[in-house]
């Protein structure tokens, strides 16, 4: 098996990944599956920690919809409290009194009251309840522009929109190999100035322990002026590369992890968007290449990207010398 | 006719457009005339495929306006339905019942309660209407802060203002030729720090097949620090551009074409804008010369700016060693 | 005089100004004191060359709240002459008829309909009447979300808060002279990576006519990594400089103007903000230096930032080799 | 003690701090703890020197409530005065005229137009009441779209949410010792291209008086691609930083303080955030080294960030050649 001397005689580590090097004190893989970091953070209040803005901008449109509902009949349930405690005669109006009991009439005339429908079938009498009603008036106009708020937040967030190929391949490059994987924005974005960026993660034994240890890889493309179609992103596997005389067993036991950055400019948003994907050594395929995931049209004037084959590679020969020599 | 040997003898070819090289799947021009990429994605839902922002965003001002009124015609019509299906009695208050006939009095509460104006002449009894009622103007609340977000998003948007002359022109420059085009910000937009990237897509013979060949241009002037004016970009034709020795009727048959991408901060919008534009063969026009488009106020206190000779061009000769040697 | 062969043997022109060359088709000074560019655009549409967000963005507030109070005067005025032609009856409710004429109910059913406020004592009777109080109650939501949406873009628009002196002085400078003058951020706005660029534009006689020379200056410094207190910008007037053995008189002879972008990123904005400015040759003051314009506070414990101080300078001699030497 | 000319001879020193260097003018630190400059702005009026958007935004979260109370309050109170003057009569439609009396009557009124809800029990009569009824209403959805406009900024204003360690410590560093801070994001944002520049104030005699002195501080990574864990930003303190051969003492002497600015990208927000944090040098703690402030998870799949920890280190010895060598 390749030594940690052997890898860093040919490629320097360093570590810009934003995660320590201390070994025994991290757990599991560095970035998941889905670009998030792997990493929880502990010792400050909930309340600290929280983010409105970021929980409220991830949430899913589901889970948003039902926290506003629930909400809005929680704070209908409060004042309808506050109605119903003031005493009966406290609201008037009603001309058929027989058809709701009391505790609807509070409700509704709260429904109708937040959402400042006020009908006026059903009205505030007396000062405490006018009062209240004014709060709850308040309390919907505030609740109102809050909503406001986070809708347009959730509506102009700018976001990546980019697929990353399910695995990374070993795959034949120009006379040797190279490790490769794919991306393409779905959704129609127009990215200018795509820059990407690959470390190459690595647990390995250094002084007796077993240390962190991360590789920039260089790459054949690194930067676009626009992303249109799908990129392959290209790690020739030569002599300077860390990669050089491992095999697929020795990158699993060293926890081998690929930790990718894009970031690009996307004119719709006006705005830079970053994407990350990670590919752990399970998620290596040793022999195999991309198959062409675009084509031309049947009128010949445009060219189609088809994005469910973002995934799909054929098994190849590697070249001898690679991989197999030891 | 030179062939991709000579031209890569000149120049290297590079590709940081975001296509793809293999020519034979690819179809048409690689831009549209408007600067949009003319490729379609496939292989993803329509919903996923959809992205609500940009699609807002990008709607004319009419069609947006007819959608608004669609969507509140038909939230009004369901509501409308269900107010209707709770039986005559479960609204109240109408004091003269034979003005309007169940249908519309129904449609018109809906109308009201969505709308928050709620006069109460009408209005709900019974719990099942009071509880649709309250959504119905809860939802009215929600679509319309939707639709603040996406008012402001429309108008907040920045978009470059940017207009490109319609030919791009083989001119004389200095004692050679130079292939050039113009552009000019026409709303009193003041940009900064403008840059501009050309590149040259031609469809070569290659090993047998055909591929797409990118030649990035060397530009007189790539970058500028404000960009006020109309600003021609310069392209000169030297023994490095791939240009050299090409007749028109070569680049008409490589499928040449100009890709433009022009980048620059607005501080109107404090954010960076993009203008794309594309010139295909069939816009070139072989020996001539842009028409100077400013000149100055009758005051002479002034630089006007007249965007209507921004297309004008006279034919001029070129100097005799280029193009007509062979 | 100096020459332009003079001034160009020293100092290459270069034209990244945005302005184009030709001189005689050029009028009056290049940017205005308040750093738009002095430029007019024609041959555009009205509506073409308008820019909404613009426009309302640069607007005072006093104009903004004129137009909103106009607008909203005239859309009632509009509807009021719909309820109006829809004759007598059409609107129900009012207690006491005697109270206002016709119009007058119209009128401000109008306005508590567009509002949404809906009271309910006046009430839309009959089809058509409703239609368009349904019409109007959308109308009024349409509106104020634009007016929110306008409201929001003016408040968070990003502006550089910065102040420019008056003049720029020709001072001594180390064993020579410079030309200098000062910038200060006025509202407690902390700018980060500030960047200054400086041109010299001049009309000067070349090839029988005249044609606009620009010239970048170099500066002392010309970044700083915050911008919190007075920077003075200093151009040294060394044998390198463009001004090198011009005389005032020269200087105005030849138009001459400072140009001057200033480019920061300012945190509470979150925003890359810019600031211009311009001074012509009348605006210079040969032999001058600025006063100090900080103190300690009282207590010792705070630096005091005097804005008043911005424009105030003191005359001095310059060193006797520069400017009296011809 | 250590001379200015020591220490030039070393390092370099440059101002890039925006602030001047004359020291009898200047008071205090230069940075407050908290990062703001303590830096006070004086000579423009308060309407000039205020910035709305800045001031509304860094208000605490309840005295922005308190506001707009205090601001629903006196708007009702002032229209209250209006109605009240227009005499009784003016508003109809009370059922039961003894429930209220005149105050609350035109006082909830008000209330009921300014926010839109409208119950109509009360209503306005005549053309007077009428007239400011509509005003009250335009005068609330206007305050109404300011609210969500401010609220929207609040609640989207990019932020760095770091924390800095308390202090800086003089640790071992390799074979000699080095000055370093930690600093950690805490609300699991993930900041892609974080930059940190830090630079050395200190107030040294020269020619008689005594200058602010600035050094920009040579770190040994001062770029991440990202940062998401703790961060501990060493400067090396070896022949070449101005700290070499200081002791505390001295420093405290020149009232050295560390400017920290750290500038990165947050996804989230989509924007570029930026942090600064500043100690003295009463806040340098003389040979002790930072503890490890994070660990794996129970079930070691993931990594746990400490923020409790941030602060705590440990007394350590420094190597000898330093700081004791005089």
């Amino acid at each position: 098996m390749a030594t940690t001397k052997d890898i860093n005689s040919r490629a320097a580590s360093t570590n810009q990944t934003g995660f320590g090097t201390n070994s025994s004190y991290s757990g599991g893989r560095f970035y998941n599956k889905d670009g998030t970091p792997n990493l929880q953070v502990d010792g400050v209040s909930f309340l600290q920690k929280l983010s409105l803005y970021k929980t409220i901008l991830k949430m899913s449109g589901s889970k948003f919809l039902a926290i506003i509902l629930l909400f809005y009949f929680a704070i209908n349930l409060f004042f309808t409290g506050i109605y119903l405690s003031l005493g009966p005669g406290n609201l008037g109006g009603t001309e058929d009194p027989g058809a709701l009991n009391e505790f609807w009439e509070a409700f509704f005339f709260s429904v109708q009251t937040i959402s400042t429908v006020g009908y006026g079938h059903i009205y505030p009498r007396g000062l405490a309840t006018n009062l209240f009603a004014g709060i709850e008036s308040l309390t919907g106009l505030l609740a109102f522009a809050f909503a406001t708020a986070i809708i347009y937040g959730r509506f102009a967030q700018p976001r990546a929109f980019i697929r990353f190929s399910q695995n990374a391949l070993i795959a034949p490059f120009q006379k040797g190999t190279a490790i490769m994987f794919r991306l393409a924005p779905y959704k129609h974005n127009h990215l200018t100035d795509a820059e990407v960026k690959v470390t190459l993660a690595m647990k390995l034994p250094e002084e007796g322990g077993v240390t962190n240890k991360f590789y920039s890889l260089s790459l054949e493309i690194s930067k676009v002026n626009s992303l249109i179609q799908n990129w392959t992103i290209v790690h020739p596997i030569n002599e300077q590369s860390p990669f050089h005389n491992l095999t697929l067993e020795d990158l699993i036991n060293a926890n081998a992890e690929l930790l990718i950055v894009l970031k690009a400019f996307d004119d719709s948003f006006s705005n830079t968007v970053i994407a990350r994907a990670s590919y752990t050594a399970n998620e290596f395929v040793m022999g195999a290449k991309f198959k062409l995931m675009y084509h031309r049209s049947e009128n010949k004037q445009t060219t189609i990207l088809d994005m469910s084959k973002l995934d799909e590679f054929e098994k190849v020969e590697l070249p001898v010398q690679m991989y197999n020599q030891r």
